[in-house]
């Protein structure tokens, strides 16, 4: 099956128009987007199947509405039994964040900032490792300040888990465009709203969709061709391939 | 089994509680709140087995916290493909409520308040009612406003979905004291962080317990017994009775 892959300015467009003309708040479409990325963690990775430290994961967060979508994914996480810690570089200044840390420190989950942890100790001590660096709005290159911390992610043995888009990719890359080496290969994607256009040079074994709050009338103008949501599930599997 | 039952003011607390100390915004835990009630409603009441115009529902709401989880359950279970309609009597000024409204109606919910549709129709137009008039900050009597339609609650026929605190009940109310006429008696009863002591004189057929976002340091603090949700559900069935 194909879906629909959006392009920046159109992810761009929906976000805006859920914001101005659906008057969504931020917080719940964090909350949902978040939530539903805790969900498709859960689906693709089993609590009772993570060896290492009860289902302890790494949560890396960047400093934009991808890092909040990556906070919130935590705090479900540690609610559906997981031992999330948080990663989160910049200290954040806006009033979202900020409670959005507090939410998750108050919960007992660990948020640290510096010094960086390195590879071989995510490799041991985490099962798995959430890239909620960079969304749709990213632009490359990526800030200095961001390199170190992609670059273990990049190099850790462990699978990573990219919100919405693989972190340091160009939103609209293709296969033959992306770097041999040196570059995010997330074994799992989860895809918000819709799948971005990169999402055609994935490779990872789960590609789910997320974000269940599209209105039927939005998804009409956009033309967005996606599957319907099971039930009452708040993700759904776009393809998986356990080769 | 015997859960936690919380006493108004301590219901009151916890609620404080979530928002100082922890930071959650109230459009945060409403969004959740409403998401549990919309996954409960659809667990009780398949769509598959409404008979009537495609799963309608009537979305009772009042003028508080309690009808802006109700807004957020009807947007949920439009998405779960059920055809809500929100009765709002009153309209709202504050922007969270006015934003509820505009998701619901941008999203093709049809939002009324007056007239409001006689006990007659509401019995041939829908097959469920959700009820939510009042929540725990409610103190008796019922305002004259809202007589009325709290009147249509009790006489119609189809089973009534009460959020949290069946409208117009003392919130620790016990059997003895409930009126054998006049008063609500919701089929189903979705009690929100814990159930409050009013749940012991429910005598329904469906008690689950939603809003899966209570610390587990509140829980610890405020000695809550309640039972371990299964996976990512966002509710459980407290008790069931079918007979």
């Amino acid at each position: 099956m194909s879906w629909t892959l959006l392009k920046q300015a159109e992810a761009q467009q929906i976000d805006q128009e859920l914001f101005t003309e659906y008057g969504f708040s931020v917080d719940q479409l964090m909350e949902l987007a978040g939530l539903s990325c805790a969900m498709a963690t859960t689906k693709a990775y089993p609590l009772e199947k993570q060896s290492v430290a009860n289902g302890a994961i790494l949560v890396c967060c960047g400093p934009g509405n991808n890092g909040g979508d990556g906070l919130v994914c935590a705090r479900h996480l540690r609610l559906f039994g997981y031992k999330p810690t948080v990663l989160y570089p910049r200290t954040p200044t806006k009033t979202l964040y900020k409670n959005l840390v507090q939410q998750c420190t108050k919960m007992g989950i660990p948020v640290i900032s510096n010094p960086l942890p390195e590879v071989s100790e995510i490799d041991n001590r985490f099962n798995l490792v959430v890239d909620a660096l960079f969304g749709f709005g990213f632009k490359p290159p990526v800030n200095e300040e961001f390199k170190p911390l992609l670059d273990r992610m990049c190099q850790t043995t462990r699978p990573v888990i990219s919100i919405d888009v693989p972190s340091g990719w160009n939103v609209e890359t293709d296969l033959q465009s992306l770097p041999k080496s040196g570059v995010l290969k997330p074994d799992c994607l989860i895809s918000l709203t819709a799948p971005k256009l990169c999402a055609r040079a994935f490779q990872g074994r789960f590609h789910f969709l997320g974000g269940r709050f599209v209105p039927e009338a939005l998804a009409t103008k956009y033309q967005l061709k996606l599957p319907p949501y099971p039930g009452t599930d708040q993700c759904v599997l776009l393809s998986s391939s356990t080769a």
